[in-house]
């Protein structure tokens, strides 16, 4: 192994995943870690990732060319600078130059989905417009048009989970009523079925499979919910690809097999809708994929 | 007058605008015809208004440079063919290659409102991301990134008009229900207040300034459902401008100070929102702007 390595981090709400790139885009080393909540916190789990990644490929620290960090929240790329991700405990974290300062490195940050975008892109070798659907305990979405992402004008591209599409439906904590995330997400998922636990997606799985009703009605709001948010991507930026990622997708080939169905069933009853082929566009995440990671990286490098 | 210049064409369902544009994308000569409609029609019309750009600016037809012309309906770009613009009464047309055999001039074709959006992009001299929202008898957007438009996959970028955000809203010609069409938009229009003759818009603020309380609500469901464009293309794509286009932006200040105020109060409403700065993203194209032609022009020089 020669050459530059960068390395790329996601840093979720429990656990951290880095990798160290290759120059030709390759996986060469992963580490795992859980992810300490706090400014502090985050810091240390940063730099513990950085220094398993040197042991990990024989380098020392300040061999690396770069580190890319993608991460939950509200991010100004420029200042270097986290805000607003309450699930890992931070409010105001000028990331990039503290994590700077104790390794020497070259620090980028990234929104996470935005992350993962790009890395699925680069992984899954998808050529022309991705649209990236994070399934997660929120609703986003990230969007790369040929490789690059498009970040908009306020880092809020992709927010789609706070449109409303329900005049009637739940209230939503961003203020608005019938928002997408509250029909399909996480947290969509826990109010359709708050019996989860810590597995709310595999306890509702069972209950469909022991013939629950109300767990089939749970399960099929949140399949609906889910192909509404491709139908949305679809007519608002005609992506090549739709690729399916989040937590949520780890309910397999029901949740994904389920989207392709609903979307077949509006195109039979709307010929508008049947010459966009939208179930033909969607595609998933593999469960084990470093997509958000890999993409911090590239996403560090530009 | 001197160098090459190059033609671009806005062929509406009632009328043609084209404009000639010199090596620096300036408007040197325009010229208005009546659309004649159908496939013969519609030739005639383009080679019409050629014609008359060649007498305004004492050019013969074989030295202008290109022709981009922006239509309705359905552009495949790359066999110069439209498909399905049935207000001109057009199924299938290979107008590039038609009009290129009349000529002997470069023909390309655009989308109207993708045409529209670069147009307003360089005349209104925008930076970043633009949306382009069309308010005509149809409702769809425009979206230009650093002066080059997104068209995607199938040719149907920015076809938000067909997205449903009422469960319980009125059927829409596409086969599904409440789509956002279905409240704002021309035929909206006509649906709210069917009162309306030729000038439903102008008849209906009549009503509202006659202090009909009918036509007020009818106008405040416009308002809304326009506001409601402006936050899903914020939402969705993040652009630093929204540029309402379209027929049903001649209300004039009526309707965007409408739609601004809405936005405002939804934002009062609700943190998330208030920090995206919706209102002051809004703009609107001027009542005389000939954008989708010299957007046509300019897509065509590329």
């Amino acid at each position: 192994m020669s050459g530059a390595l960068r390395i790329g981090m996601d840093i979720g709400g429990s656990k951290t995943e880095a990798v160290a790139l290759d120059e030709a885009g390759r996986v060469v080393a992963t580490t795992r870690l859980h992810t300490t909540g706090g400014a502090a916190g985050v810091l240390d789990t940063a730099s513990s990732a950085i220094a398993a990644l040197a042991r990990e490929t024989g380098r020392a620290t300040h061999e690396f060319a770069a580190v890319g960090i993608g991460i939950p929240g509200q991010i100004d790329r420029a200042a270097g600078v986290v805000k607003h991700a309450y699930n890992i405990g931070i409010d105001h974290l000028p990331l990039a130059a503290r994590l700077a300062e104790r390794t020497g490195l070259d620090i980028s940050l990234d929104n996470d989905v935005t992350a993962a975008a790009i890395g699925a892109a680069h992984l899954m070798e998808l050529r022309g417009t991705l649209a990236y659907l994070n399934l997660g305990t929120g609703l986003s979405a990230g969007l790369v048009v040929d490789g690059s992402p498009l970040r908009g004008a306020h880092g809020v591209t992709g927010e789609i989970g706070h449109l409303p599409v329900d005049p009637l439906g739940r209230p939503c904590p961003c203020g608005q009523r019938g928002c997408l995330e509250t029909v399909a997400s996480g947290s969509a998922l826990r109010t359709f079925w708050p019996a989860g636990g810590d597995h709310p997606g595999r306890v509702l799985l069972s209950a469909v499979d022991a013939g629950d009703p109300d767990a089939a009605a749970a399960f099929g709001h949140l399949v609906r919910g889910a192909a509404s948010c491709v139908r949305l991507l679809v007519l608002a930026m005609d992506p090549h690809t739709v690729v399916i990622g989040g937590g949520l997708r780890l309910l397999g080939p029901r949740l994904i097999d389920g989207i392709r169905a609903t979307l077949d069933t509006w195109a039979a009853d709307s010929p508008f809708l049947s010459e966009l082929e939208l179930s033909g566009r969607v595609q998933v995440l593999a469960a084990d994929s470093p997509a958000a990671a890999v993409g911090a990286a590239l996403a560090g490098a530009d």
